[in-house]
């Protein structure tokens, strides 16, 4: 009783690469959006033309703007959004699934599934959940065309958790066919406070703020923009990630190590413990320029569904974390926005005024 | 009975503009460094070649590394050297100074006069102290070689307050000659609290921090440095210094019409109230490039003794700095030094434990 029918949720850069290379392996995709005009090369294009770990042109069994009828007898409903879709897309999912039904958000950043579950509540869901996550996406793709996607490859070693963490073994179990680079974590604060986008987009893209609005991005992110100065406030962020992990007892790797694990720098470069190396020495990033505006998900994503929940899970830790807070600050006043008030704080994961034991309880059993 | 004989401390830029500037002017000039190979190149010239607002070659009365035959007898000691430098020469002042022998710190940047008073006390000091200070150095200057510096002009409008502050009538009238455009103020904070160059250099320096580091400062610090994100960071320093400000009663000018008032911007600048492009539209930055590296004063004298102070001084007033904090914790990080510990706290300013009230009291009469 594996996954015959997916509800892929979201048609960009993800979604697609997701409906693409699911529906070529033989699996019955419904692929799901708001936005009409976002659909409309697909249906003209009569599927999606995928190139990399498939090739060819993929239809898609169901390309709709209607949700009800993506997610109706759905084998796993997988949200292939921004973060900030999370919460409206719990909405309008909380009168239609099913009781159990499976949920995966792929990628769930740092609380995702916490977000998700406790919106779904607030919106009058009272049955059991059963969600899962990474905290990443599956895939490293790139849309090349309207109707086109490069799935350049599957993220390798990528972690799993559910929600609540006692389903882990079936949702496991139930995934692993469709992405078998997953590995089991032990909860989604492992898969969240794993979130190594945060700890290293915010600083290259606050202390290379000027060089980004000035000259709309045009230097390498990874090889240059990471010097040794920022590379020093990554290893900081890192620190006090690592602390609010181990206040919590919950599993956590050093930045460099999980960058090297991921197949992005040398062994060289991990043993020197040196971020700004590391960054310099990443082969798969060596071409990636910065963004051209900071209005971009490096400091959206990173700062208020990576950043803001860490220093979050830290205040109800106990732990300080001044360096997140600082890149918190900055970022709010460089793009305008108030991540303290509009990212993920604890009232948002469903965690206010929760006790760390409390917190492990919730997370396994919610 | 006015001024005849100046102590210059320092043979930097300042401290060689100041001794070549005077000493035109028909001032004896005693002139000290601690660092003999610095002083060996005047001796060889026989003084200091200037041009700019003097020129030719000014012959200086003494030069010497020996600080008590640089000081006896001397109508006023001006330190023209580094802020971190005022400690050091407080101890070695401290037993052979007069009592009431007037003493110059140009600049005092935030605070400098608080801390100097503080280290001769603690060095054993107990007679009557008269110090004065302007936030910045009363001239704009470079060295170009050796023994030859080039003075561009006077600083213009420059604020100048007395410690203890009810001295301030002798001592403006005493310097006031030396410096006809200060302008007095009704205090060190007001001074302290007007240190513009703390505002801007460090959030130019962190939101630039990989361009310095990677391009080696290959940029217009004012005209592409400060773009609408790193303007909108320093708008909110600006903000939390002139909340202390106000907390302590102490008058204050927002950061856009000081520069304005010091002729670094257009009148519409000035007017769009909008930071980044009052400093894009500043012609006498305009060819100003980024420091080489981030390890500059730019930081080091406007972090740990401008926003440190400046923070500190909002913890005694009870007011929050999360911006100028961020900054704090950021430029530390990307340096290695801990400004927090090493810059300008309560305690090295002698205020520590002291209310608001009793601070107003301390800076009248010491």
């Amino acid at each position: 009783m594996g996954i015959k029918t997916v509800a892929v949720l979201g048609a960009g850069h993800g979604g697609c690469a997701a409906a693409a290379d699911l529906g070529r392996r033989g699996y019955s995709v419904r692929l799901h959006a708001y936005n009409a005009a976002r659909l409309e090369p697909l249906r003209e294009r009569g599927g999606i033309e995928v190139r990399g770990v498939q090739q060819g042109l993929v239809p898609i069994d169901l390309v709709t703007t209607d949700l009800n009828a993506a997610v109706r007898g759905a084998d796993v409903i997988m949200l292939v959004v921004p973060s900030i879709a999370h919460e409206p897309y719990a909405r309008a999912l909380a009168p239609i699934i099913d009781e159990g039904q499976p949920i995966f958000l792929n990628p769930g950043h740092t609380g995702g599934g916490l977000h998700f579950l406790h919106a779904l509540r607030r919106a009058g869901y009272r049955r059991h959940v059963m969600s899962c996550e990474t905290v990443t996406l599956t895939y490293i793709t790139r849309m090349e065309g309207p109707a086109s996607v490069n799935v350049y490859s599957y993220t390798s070693r990528l972690r799993f958790a559910a929600l609540p963490g006692r389903h882990v073994d079936a949702m496991f179990a139930l995934i692993k066919p469709l992405y078998p680079n997953i590995v089991q974590a032990s909860s989604v604060l492992e898969t969240g406070l794993g979130n190594i986008n945060a700890v290293f987009h915010p600083p290259g893209m606050i202390m290379n703020a000027g060089w980004i609005e000035r000259r709309h991005g045009d230097f390498l992110f990874y090889r240059e923009g990471i010097t040794e100065a920022v590379g020093r406030v990554v290893a900081q962020v890192d620190a006090e990630r690592l602390a609010v992990a181990q206040a919590l007892s919950v599993p956590a790797v050093p930045f460099i190590d999980m960058f090297h694990q991921a197949g992005l720098t040398t062994d060289a470069a991990r043993d020197s413990r040196n971020i700004a190396r590391a960054c310099e020495d990443s082969e798969p990033n060596r071409t990636i320029k910065a963004p051209p505006l900071l209005d971009h998900r490096y400091i959206h994503e990173d700062v208020g569904y990576g950043l803001v929940p860490m220093a979050e899970l830290g205040r109800l830790a106990g732990v300080a974390t001044p360096t997140i807070d600082a890149l918190i600050s900055l970022a709010g006043l460089a793009v305008g926005i108030d991540y303290r008030a509009e990212g993920l704080t604890l009232e948002r994961l469903g965690l206010a005024g929760k006790s760390p034991a409390e917190l492990m309880r919730f997370v396994e059993t919610c």
